[in-house]
């Protein structure tokens, strides 16, 4: 980690600046893969999957005695692990319903919104070696309390043609049936546009790599939406003299192992506290199955130190992290404090991978500083709000004038005969 | 309008079609003047503002002076008018408030969510001959509400170089002060990159021709986010045989109104209500001084006959408008079956132009089918919601193993580590 002591206020950007990828030329190749997807279904799917997953597929979903066989091949440790998680999910989850609020604006106009779930969704859940079903549940779960109807899941196939087992059985215990073995673009095309066999979605969730990335992007701008915008992982730890240097190591460590590109950020106005995390991180990396990927994740990592609590505020809602631990004495007070982040985490026994997995909060969280502008995944995202209103005969008189007025000085005139009509009726 | 009498479930989809336009040739007109503007800041605007509005100005931003100027020339009528709507609006909006609530998980692990206003937001505002003070209201009330800190507002200046009176006085009521001579692609560059004179903003909102439309994709492609994709206005009438053809007539010219793109449905299962609309359609239109975009709009329109009320509901939710009328006697209890609308008007005495202005719903709605996966503009708009968790000592040895298994099974070790390092302390 590179260490910043006490940096001007004027070169935190600097500071703080995310590595900038250059999409235009990978965008050239997704391109043709969306077309192709969508000009020929299956074949292209089918095609696609022998191309850069190597394995030929006869059929794209996986059927029951997949999902029957995979549920006997996942640990009963790991079965109770996932049930637990998925409780605690649920539970944060199912709390964010909105109760209907029916709102009367002026007497004889009432005005409401009614949360209706999106009807069909598609959840993308990468593949590679370790098998993300934590992702399942974090968007499977919101899904199914959102009361999303049709709930289409993607990942791609080993070479054997199979979808890891600890995925399956995820899936099949949130109740979803529709998985397709299909990666990459090409799956986030099939959701978009629709394919013989796998359903068009109206909006697309879930992580994956540039190609996924950037295919995501691309059918948001024909209108499909999606969660949101995706950059590396990255952590930011605050901590005074209570912070616990292996604690916070450990937590640091756990965000740089993701990818060579993650960010790792340890902020604190205590100067022992850089050097003693320091030697802990190096002490923990040492041991670590990931160590290389870790190691050159904190190559581009900072330490920074810096003289007042309210520039640890400053600077980090400036950097607006996806993770942010407060391993300090006042923690929810300094988290008051906190604009712009994805999700906090506050105190020393909070570590990140709790929210990773199962205290309940989402793990799809806003990076490379979205958190400025874009929540995480909760249930808002699998549901629109739809607004209603009801004017009676003397709703209509109370607010006519007012709208014939507003109708007629932007030049609108039908606007305004379309109350008008109604007044003279009366 | 075109008249379909019981059309077959399989031609809905051609039938709901909306016009689709080619956006490649404009894109590649709108990306050089987004770089421009992010090289060479308030110099390219003018320059811009020289070239497509046709006026040389020497400040950008208004100044008080104008602005007081300005005030003086809206008719109190007006003002009086536009007060009324921000009073409603208001209540609406105010209404959205989320109260935390704090949810514990399992004994020992508390998760809430805390809403924030995004820090700096932008608003574009249409020039144009009709002032559209009105979208000044339903974009700066919830931003105000939210209590975002930067509330940027651009709008195209005339040939003189002056925004319309009734959109300042409209923004002052609102305590919005930073309001730019800026249109076009330009005004979203300069939003979404800063420059000199305009603060670089998170979200920007508003409608806007297609050049305005284009520009806000591409930077939302840079991760500046935007209210939802735009496309062209548009209602849809259901009437049974209680609906006032007079009033439907009305309601659907105030959109065809809009433009020549703007799309008109009516739906009804009573036959001689097709004719009666039509009638009233063609006796109305011809005294509009718009009539002429609306005859266009008209010959786009569709008048649908169909057998019974679940079909109606099918193909509204398939259609997915913008605007919805409901003119039927069972109002409410239809509007509960209703999954894909952007903005719902119940019974006779609630025309669509009434929640365009100030019954308090807002008014910027997804078109172009987005309503099944997007909400209008609400307070959600202008709010993130961060999460928080906090653990106990007790917390962590709960969900501990939990978490070490989940992790292990992933293959991410140091997340596994960062609860392994605490649990060993104890």
């Amino acid at each position: 980690m590179k260490i910043y002591k006490y940096p001007a206020k004027s070169t935190w950007a600097t500071l703080l600046t995310r590595p900038v990828f250059d999409q235009s030329e990978l965008e050239q190749r997704v391109i043709p893969i969306l077309e192709k997807v969508k000009n020929e279904g299956d074949a292209a799917l089918k095609e696609f999957t022998t191309r850069f997953d190597k394995v030929e597929l006869e059929k794209l979903q996986v059927s029951k005695a997949e999902i029957n066989k995979a549920k006997v091949l996942v640990a009963d440790e790991l079965k109770t692990a996932i049930q637990t998680a998925k409780k605690n999910i649920a539970t944060f989850h199912a709390a964010q319903k909105e109760t209907k609020t029916i709102v009367e604006t002026m007497p004889g106009i009432t005005c409401w919104r009614k949360s209706v779930a999106i009807e069909k969704v598609g959840l993308y859940i990468p593949g590679g070696t370790a098998p993300l079903f934590s992702t399942v549940l974090m968007l499977g779960v919101p899904a199914t309390i959102a009361g999303c109807k049709e709930i289409v899941l993607c990942s791609p196939p080993n070479q054997q043609g199979k979808i890891h087992p600890a995925i399956l059985y995820t899936a099949d215990l949130l109740g979803i049936s529709k998985i397709y073995k299909v990666g990459g673009s090409q799956a986030i095309a099939a959701m978009a546009y629709g394919t013989e066999t796998i359903p068009k979605v109206y909006k697309i969730f879930g992580p994956g790599n540039q190609y996924v990335t950037i295919a995501k992007q691309l059918v948001n701008k024909e209108g499909i939406a999606i969660d949101m915008p995706a950059g590396p992982s990255e952590v930011a730890v605050v901590a005074d003299e209570t912070g616990n240097p292996d604690f916070i190591a450990a937590d640091l460590l756990s965000q740089a192992e993701h990818g060579i590109d993650s960010q790792v950020l340890f902020v604190t106005t205590n100067e022992a506290m850089i050097d003693k995390v320091q030697t802990a991180v190096n002490e923990q990396v040492a041991t670590l199955p990931r160590k290389e990927i870790a190691k050159k994740a904190l190559e581009n990592s900072r330490s920074i130190l810096l003289k007042t609590e309210q520039e640890v505020v400053d600077l980090i809602n400036a950097y607006a992290p996806e993770h942010l631990i407060l391993a300090v004495q006042n923690d929810e007070e300094l988290g008051e404090k906190i604009i712009n982040a994805g999700s906090v985490f506050l105190g020393n026994y909070t570590p990140e991978s709790v929210g990773d997995y199962a205290s309940g909060t989402n793990h799809t969280l806003p990076t490379n500083g979205f958190a400025s502008a874009y929540s995480g995944v909760s249930l808002d995202s699998f549901i629109k709000k739809i607004t209603f209103q009801k004017l009676t005969k003397q709703g209509l008189l109370n607010i006519g004038k007012t709208v014939e007025v507003m109708a007629a000085a932007e030049e609108l005139e039908a606007h305004k005969r379309a109350v008008s009509v109604r007044l003279q009726a009366f």
